[in-house]
């Protein structure tokens, strides 16, 4: 299933979309009960599969104002950085990474995670602040986003999937002047706006989360063009370690790392301006598309 | 005034607390309605001064039990690492600094910010859950925690003070080999009961916040033992950095950083073990202890 979270008559609610009939039925009940939001939806998800009631019309997406999936989600959004092989290179290489200068370090040994407030998402389509004044090194990170369904702590490999809800695009804004600059990268991770996700929330049986193609655009340039299969600590790795000290939750989300392809990647930099616009795309999952304003 | 939240009576509710007589008021209404909460207080707090209606008999503190002053935040606690000069000494002198090798790179140019997560708060005597055959490199902090009252973005400096709700005391507890290992700090500071917090949330104008003696201890022995006057990056500089690209609500949470005196400030490490205790002391806002279990 397509979840979305989008708003009608002056209500916001959930529903499944169907992006082909371009049609979105909303959920009017989950075991004979009404949902409150998706993230409602996804703690009662396990005892609700094939227990929910659809509206009977379907009402097409131009009615509607789709929102992010999980609007407001209730807790920071956990981030893994470095986690493609190209991708920690260019960024070591471009002399961002305050972490590690030169190349024999590029590669983390060990999942490197930081985290952005549940307030910097954004759906598709909604404009991206520019930082006038603030930053003027912005730049566009293409991510799959996990989404846990079943939490738990001290999770294996091995049970890590049963624990995923499903998948969502994440453009994990960054504002590379100050990423480098607090050393620790969660500012330049932060600001208002800077973590657009959509359109929808597929459930994991809809992809093979491990095989996804992941292209990402600015205006009409082809930046980013790689496949999940080649992260270096895959979902597995990243639910197990993160679980291991902290408790999951339902609605927990895991933005898994950029592939090659970014501004900085280039020589010289090349960094968003306002007017620009960036759009991701992920098998199955659609495309997720900001304007910077 | 100091306020806690506490529960008695099987309900939770949010009061008033004289530590000389060891008693608590409830607050029973706030501009003629009932308080849901402690966040819901600090929101309303601004237009409710003067306008306080707390219950006339003052409960013995002996038949309630204190929660910590904000049971669960809205979201990640702002943290900020290596904010006493004597700390980020001993700190980079360890080796588990991951970010500086050298005594040379050991004072940050500019404040350095991570998170914790909101289910890392505990109360005043709570256990600190010792995450057997995860880490054994277990370290304290002791913190001046700064809440935010006035919400905003890009507040400055001149205007910081006017944004402070209060203070309560943090204990940023710490996996060292995590915080090492995974680079970014966020993973060895968010293990379950990693921010002992209270025991109580004292208003702005309680205390000179920029004079406040803060002692830390292990057991019986005094191991930190500072003022908030030797901080390298003062609050009006963390509440202007913070909120240039994000805008604070009332409720959230600053730590603001620790001074030297931690367990790997020693050589060899003074690592915490279950059964010890950490007890951390801030000048009138109170004593938190926490036993390791």
């Amino acid at each position: 299933m397509k979840f979305v979270t989008f708003q009608h008559d002056g209500r916001r609610k959930v529903g499944v979309i169907d992006p082909d009939t371009q049609r979105v039925w909303p959920i009017e009940s989950v075991l004979g009960g009404p949902v409150r939001d998706m993230l409602d939806l996804i703690r009662r998800h396990d005892a609700a599969k094939g227990e929910m009631t659809l509206g009977s019309v379907g009402i097409p997406l131009a009615d509607v104002r789709v929102d992010a999936p999980i609007p407001r989600p209730d807790r920071n959004i956990f981030c893994v950085g470095k986690n493609y092989h190209d991708h920690a290179h260019e960024f070591t290489r471009s002399g961002f990474d305050a972490g590690s200068k030169v190349a024999a370090d590029a590669i983390p040994e060990a999942p490197i995670f930081f985290t952005k407030p549940p307030e910097t998402v954004i759906a598709n389509g909604d404009p991206i602040r520019y930082p006038h004044g603030v930053s003027d090194s912005l730049d566009y990170e293409a991510e799959l986003g996990v989404v846990i369904g079943k939490g738990g702590r001290g999770i294996t490999k091995a049970d890590a999937y049963d624990h995923v809800f499903g998948y969502v695009i994440i453009n994990d804004m960054t504002a590379r002047d100050w990423q480098s600059r607090h050393k620790q990268w969660f500012l330049g991770k932060s600001f208002d706006t800077f973590c657009p996700m959509g359109p929808w929330l597929a459930t994991a049986d809809e992809v093979d989360a491990a095989n996804l193609g992941l292209r990402c655009w600015v205006n009409d340039e082809l930046r980013q063009n790689a496949n999940t299969r080649d992260l270096i600590f895959d979902i597995p790795t990243m639910i197990e370690t993160l679980s291991a000290g902290i408790t999951l939750y339902p609605g927990d989300i895991i933005a898994t790392g950029t592939p090659a392809g970014v501004g900085i990647g280039f020589n010289p930099p090349k960094f968003l301006k306002p007017g620009d616009r960036v759009t991701v795309e992920i098998d199955g999952l659609g495309r997720l598309s900001n304007l910077l304003d």
